[in-house]
């Protein structure tokens, strides 16, 4: 072998460190600042998040009464896709009208079919997300962050065309993907219990 | 400096590849078997933490009715401080049967409450742990590992000391404490929604 | 409004238990197994995935021997994209062999410079993957696994085409990209030192 | 049974979510503010947690100076303790001037032998806190905060008593403990190549 490029380090090599370092020393620190990639979830993220939530209930009920349930279903289908983790394998999904043996939506077919509708394997399924909606708003109890992965828990009031006003009790999980957006991989709504 | 401890390699050193690793090659290599710490959560973990909360509602049921509710609070008490994630600060704890304003139980002393009841700051709750409880089972609709914390959701059926069945929709989610603990750092119960 | 879609419970309400949960009782049960997704790292892919590094190194090596440096550029751009966690903003790569004001090869291009050289703006890179390994081995001294990350501590030993064996001392980070695989976050790789 | 607290709905009730929902929107919204717990790594806690090592490095030396290698040890211990993970099972850690086959440093009582040497079962350690540091800075070529965890990579440059400087390329990677402390759980330190 004639190329001498890896240069281990002999047993033999001993150096002062006065003589060594002083070479090391000369050598021009580096300036640049570190770079720096944080993937840590933030509030203001998760608060973003939840309001792109609402926003989007509301934009496929008004999708809805101004183009019909096809115009809705294709809005619907690109809310799931970007905002939802239905391509990490499964969303632990349990929406606030469901029922038994249809109660968990862990599939993307079973989210949509709650949202808009129009499913013959969800028969039940009317549409949540078609009942014109006009305001949704949240108030949240508390945020967990766990750097990676946020949950959130509390409130959720939305109104529809008349006024009328639904509170929820909802949680939301979310986690990033690689492009750094959240979606949310758990959703449980509920009903407020009423109390005897 | 006349102690020679530290030895950066010299600028002018060149070695030859073969000298310098025919005498690492001769070191004996490490033979022992790498050190392995494995945090991830696992499935069998998960359903062990679910199978946990279902037997300390019973026992809690058991000793209240053998011993009272003073007893019943205390082994609620270590059950709390065992099972869940209080002392992180939260939980987002949203049991079967609270109502607002006190819906959701992010303290410990909510979560003590709800269980036992005898808390005059919580004046709605009369103890849920102490409604005779005699079974509690599991039966997840899917259950998401994100590596270090787990979500389950499903249903647990509850059944009391007269063979009536209760079924609630169920969102446990858990961290690793620094013991390797599972710990509920979510838990959100809701009664089926009852479709018109 | 007529349409009577949601029906949260008015506080009116009080149903004995017995014969609510009669009726929920008789609800068939979920018969189907929960939907589990587990995005743990395993001790398994975590050694395999040292064992593809391992191997792609041999394999440029020999591309580069047999088809020239061209092959073994678009050959080690393959093992980058799909080994290396670049496209996430960062990686923290100390490779064996760079010097100051270069050691750390945060970006894509000096990563590639580093393993077949050619780039002039890494004018010292003389391409560390063409050397002509033969053989690659890991003996990991520690893994640890957090659940969502890994990181292995250890030595690896590559052989020449002359049979010198080249120890290193070598740290990985690995994490799960969104489709399940592991990928380089962190690489710092250094020839052990030679005591006095 | 004659206590009526669980009210699960019956299948046979409709109600108009006018009603309903009239009624809940009477509720007082919940006016506090949410809870908010957030675990995720900061670039001031790395970077804090950072100059915590260099500090103590120094005051290893300077206590070693001032009152013995006994209490040098002392202090070293309380370092490891609260600064290292190896309650967690494993630090992966390669010091700068371990050799094999002592060259990981995988357990408490290698770190602590390598920093204050006196351990017969680490017959070449003689204690590289000890040398007389007098300054340590850091210079990071990168920063990745994963969330949960964080990893830098740079320089550190450690002066002693003689002003020689000393740099080293280092690798830290860190996690959070449960009372939110950072811990270093892998520390890979190397002199930089020299090449040829």
């Amino acid at each position: 072998m004639t190329a001498r490029r890896l240069i281990p380090v002999s047993a033999t090599l001993v150096l002062s460190l006065a003589a060594a370092t002083g070479a090391i020393a000369k050598t021009p620190a580096a300036p640049a600042a570190a770079t720096v990639v944080n993937q840590a979830i933030s509030e203001a993220e998760v608060l973003g998040a939840q309001r792109a939530w609402c926003q989007a209930l509301v934009d496929i009920s008004t999708t809805h009464a101004r183009s019909g349930q096809a115009a809705a279903k294709a809005l619907a289908e690109r809310v799931i896709d970007s905002a939802y983790g239905y391509q990490m394998g499964a969303v632990l999904f349990k929406p606030t009208l469901t029922v038994a043996p249809q109660t968990f939506r862990t599939t993307r077919a079973g989210a949509l079919a709650y949202f808009v509708g129009g499913d013959a394997a969800f028969p039940k399924d009317t549409g949540f997300a078609l009942k014109g909606w006009t305001n949704c708003e949240v108030a949240n109890a508390a945020v967990f962050i766990a750097g990676d992965s946020a949950t959130t828990m509390g409130n959720v009031r939305i109104t529809n065309s008349k006024g009328d006003v639904t509170t929820v009790d909802k949680t939301w999980g979310y986690v990033k993907d690689d492009a750094g957006r959240l979606r949310i991989v758990l959703h449980h709504s509920s009903l407020p219990f009423s109390g005897n």
